[in-house]
């Protein structure tokens, strides 16, 4: 079900709740503005040190913002009160060695005891910063999903975890993109500046207008692309590590924290 | 004369003093290391608030950072100990109606006792917090003075004084260019961040390889041009505005003070 115009002033403990009751199962943009939105991975035990040694060598895509206290636990205090990992985001997908073999809209029948969850930061939460300053996001422009771009840069590989990264793009003027780089770098928890502007060929992108996830967007004349580091990134190298059972949030169907954009701000 | 290697050692003290007796009329690049090297200009007392007001309204291009006492007061004791603005740069320029009409080693002569320095932050000092971050100085490297060019973007007037923005260019990978913004952001007193990047026309620049002051630089495969507001854009605002008389600094010689350039960090 979409959500209609009152869900964007929703607490985030009431989005939870309403994921939770099944009465909301479409995506979190938009949502509960100021507050964080996370990726969720879950993996089996065995393979989370691996995955939080992934993104601890991989910051910029794979900022990790929380992990459940302990396996089987489906909590997140660090992000909010009464969390339930199982239920609380509208939509998630199930990979079974590395593919995507359901949507559901909770894990009640597939959680286990040796689960442990992940909650990395969104661009989301800079998206709102760049707003904010004034700023123009080309897909919230257009409305249509960031688009999104596999790169010939290889990720630290960590255990089973490996890939390329994966980043989202955005066009700017100049101007704009040095006061993005600016505003984004007081938050490295939510990917951090870009890693990347102008020949999208020297990342090993053969076609800005044909993006591998997401949406084409406008580029206009004097406008050059900016690419942030993606949280596909991590789902990319969790299809590569095929692990037997794994989850993740469905794209855009996030979870909403009770933590707040502002408070992610390094200074 | 020129300035042996043994002058790179040499405390900024001395140097000033090098200056004073006119054992040193170079420039002072790569001298004293570590240490605030400022652009000067000097007007008289009727204009002083005037070019005050040009460099509050444009800060990028010219960062003040300190100022005469008081009419006549030869000393700036904000930036060092004994400094005598007369003597301690190894080379003036004399502007009379806003032509150069003379490059002297000192101000004695001319110096009247309603003259007013003004002290501006120069490029040098992000130029070494870039080089210290590992990052490649096009113009340092090939040895070669930074290029400068008049650009399309209208200064704030501020009485007699007005002009376009002069800006400095260093050509740099993406990767290296978004560093670079993100530390020159941490010294706005000597620039700050970059204005532009990536295409020269869109600032008025018709051609970058045919800088309008200072040295061609190379421009390698894959890298962009990285403009940065420049110092002698008060220069500029200096020559428009006709003063009856008018000092500045020759170019890169420049006054060599107490201050590091570490201690200008705003973080």
């Amino acid at each position: 079900m979409a959500a209609d115009s009152s869900d964007t002033q929703k607490t985030p403990g009431e989005l939870r709740a309403a994921a939770r009751s099944g009465d909301f199962s479409g995506t979190t943009s938009g949502m509960a503005a100021g507050f964080v939105q996370c990726n969720l991975v879950i993996v089996p035990a065995e393979f989370a040190h691996d995955f939080a040694d992934f993104c601890r060598r991989n910051p910029k895509p794979c900022p990790l913002l929380a992990t459940s206290p302990s396996s089987g636990d489906t909590s997140l205090p660090e992000l909010g009160k009464d969390i339930d990992v199982r239920t609380d985001l509208p939509r998630y997908r199930r990979w079974e060695s590395g593919k995507l073999t359901a949507e559901p809209v909770d894990l009640c029948a597939d959680w286990q005891e040796d689960h442990v969850a992940f909650a990395l930061g969104c661009s989301f939460s800079f998206e709102e910063a760049l707003l904010a300053d004034g700023l123009e996001i080309r897909n919230i422009t257009e409305k249509v999903n960031v688009p999104m771009y596999r790169t010939n840069q290889a990720c630290h590989p960590a255990g089973p975890f490996w890939g390329n990264l994966v980043v989202s793009m955005r066009p700017m003027k100049p101007k704009d993109a040095i006061r993005a780089i600016q505003i984004c770098t007081r938050f490295p928890s939510v990917h951090g500046a870009p890693v990347h502007f102008g020949d999208p060929s020297q990342i090993g992108i053969e076609d800005v207008s044909n993006p591998d996830f997401g949406d084409s967007v406008t580029i206009a004349e004097g406008e050059i692309p900016v690419f942030w580091a993606c949280g596909v990134t991590p789902q990319v190298a969790l299809e590569n590590a095929r692990l037997p059972l794994a989850f993740t949030h469905a794209p855009g169907h996030m979870l909403v924290t009770d933590k707040t954009n502002a408070g992610l701000a390094l200074l």
